[in-house]
């Protein structure tokens, strides 16, 4: 298995305003993605894979002279891998109120010629997948043969499935729910705390005072952390190991590894992600909730759907776990809809969804090698 | 069932200095503490009862003149109750380091004249063993019927048993562990970060600068909060449940009603609890490991005890897993040592040992019933 190589970011930009789900506009928008594998000629072959958090359109691949940046899935996509890019034409976007590229709370708002900050509309996760519907009218693409996405890409893919329902022939989602529940939000609840009390955050207007709240920052990231790893694999990595061999008797030292683990992501976090951005993705996760506009029926919801899904959880995902798969699941079968449902038995927690867990990748080459036989004609 | 009735908090204070595990020595220090019964006349019915993070030696009974001031275990113990005062003489103790009374960082280091604040020393579990101690030799307490504690408490009653074995007939410790996992040292240092790194902290010596690290506390609180409530529990008190009908999109205005809470419970919190004593509190709970002296075997750190030991876990506490109880039970039985453990199947995670389940107060009431027929004479 390779890598599929030198990739290439690409900028789209976006004359009509697109109108989100606020109300809002946002206007003279610019979308960043980048493309890995050949569209076929009757273009049926697109992947577009969705981001989660703290992830963008860099999916699979490296940059030209750039020492480890692998894509954030490049285990999983490229060249004779689940997702395979010799049959496959994958397609990773940036979402508006990201920080990777794509218009965001660090660019310049047009209304007003600042940086845009605070005043940043608030984006949902239907707001996305109408983004990336946009981008995908613009590269001449009628249908995708897949939307893959896992944790909030995830929801983005239930979403196409619902907005879109006849331009995706597969929904994927990986580590995902129909909704958030009171604990996920209330996690998302204490890290936005600890970036809007930042006295660094200045009303999320920090720009301008060429400051960061980086404070509130390393706190959100190191929460998130917590929810990312599982009890047992965080005790499997970290246990009490001691950074040093005696007691050192201090509160504020650190005394354990796991203490130096989530400081040293806090700190790394803090330098390159931005606070704005943490706010508005922290947000879209708590709206989703596609049930609700049907009294919280999601068997309702799913009656747009017409595409096949294959879910896939986690047994010690404890942020999403495999109960809120199996409630997409339930309502699909309610619904009689097509789909598939693996739950892999992985020590990792939610961060397995990033992992090469070879049952996991099995389910997912399964997945995608029918799809590819659809369009390639094979009855595999 | 009544109340033990109007109790009043007494003060013991200390000459001789404590000498702490980490070398350092606790000077002039005083103790705060409550009883209810009575001490019968070969003072053998005397209930030692240990607190956790947020309480006090104020277990039962209500303060004079001041409505809703029941004492946190209010509930349990009691004339009639579980821990019957009408049998047994009940006595909490506010442990040093803690700031509802007892020295600890609020108060004036005799050495310096000036508010202790950081200079507070580090003091651990078996400290605050060492300090009740002393506390019932003043007392004239040679021997107590039993100590009694839930989770950073039920630590301590543990501590008793291996420090002070022939000094209590029957250790009681309900939802607690052995010692912490990553996870728990995780979230203790995520609270602690948020402390330390609020401006108004300055290095622990806020209080010369007449200001009160709030937002640290709140953040600290609230992710406290998430870990003391299952997630079935949170998800049936407040699920997606909106403060407004319609969506607000808005990133920091409260949405929904989990948000409310843990921004009300952050806001109480930081207007009374010292964040000094906060770090001092999470850092007791990291360190305490008693197997560590055995290279990490609970079973040969047991040898010493030679107490009877009643365990108590329940179901949906994801903070101190049933699983911990049982490496402490197990433990136990591995040393042939006289042991009953209860796994109550309650729904509300680690707060449960603070509520009135009737099993888990069943097994209580049973146990402490026991506990007196040895001292009455009867044969229960």
């Amino acid at each position: 298995m390779t890598s599929v190589g030198i990739v290439e970011p690409q900028a789209m930009p976006f004359a009509q305003p697109l109108a989100l789900q606020s109300g809002a506009q946002l206007r003279d928008y610019t979308l960043v993605y980048e493309t890995s594998g050949m569209l076929n000629a009757d273009k049926s072959n697109a992947v577009l894979v969705c981001h989660a958090l703290n992830a963008s359109h860099h999916v699979a691949g490296t940059y030209a002279g750039q020492d480890k940046s692998e894509g954030w899935w490049d285990n999983l996509i490229g060249p004779g891998k689940p997702l395979d890019t010799n049959r496959f034409f994958v397609i990773g976007v940036n979402n508006p109120g990201s920080c990777f590229g794509s218009t965001g709370p660090m660019q310049t708002n047009p209304a007003t010629g600042k940086t845009y900050g605070a005043d940043f509309p608030v984006v949902t996760v239907e707001d996305w997948v109408d983004a990336q519907a946009r981008l995908l009218d613009a590269l001449g693409i009628t249908q995708l043969a897949a939307v893959l996405g896992g944790s909030l890409g995830g929801m983005q893919a239930l979403s196409w499935s619902l907005r879109y329902p006849t331009r995706l022939r597969h929904c994927v989602a990986v580590a995902t729910a129909p909704n958030l529940s009171a604990q996920n939000i209330a996690f998302n609840e204490v890290a936005r705390r600890a970036i809007v009390t930042d006295p660094d955050f200045h009303g999320g207007h920090f720009y301008e005072h060429h400051t960061l709240p980086r404070r509130g920052l390393r706190v959100a990231r190191m929460i998130g952390h917590i929810t990312y790893l599982s009890d047992d694999a965080m005790e499997a990595k970290f246990g009490r190991e001691r950074k040093r061999g005696a007691t050192g008797f201090s509160t504020q030292e650190i005394e354990f590894e796991i203490e130096s683990y989530l400081r040293h992501q806090g700190d790394k976090f803090s330098e390159y992600f931005d606070a704005n951005t943490y706010l508005l993705i922290t947000r879209a996760l708590d709206y989703f909730d596609p049930a609700r506009a049907f009294g919280g029926d999601l068997s309702a919801a799913f009656a747009a759907a017409v595409c096949k899904f294959q879910i896939v959880s986690f047994t010690t995902d404890w942020r999403f776990a495999p109960q809120r798969s199996r409630e997409i699941v339930k309502a699909l079968v309610d619904r009689k809809r097509d789909v598939s449902y693996a739950e892999i038995d992985a020590p990792h927690g939610h961060d397995a969804f990033l992992l090469d867990d070879p049952r996991y990748h099995g389910v997912l080459r399964a997945c995608f090698a029918n799809i590819a036989a659809e369009f390639t004609g094979k009855t595999s």
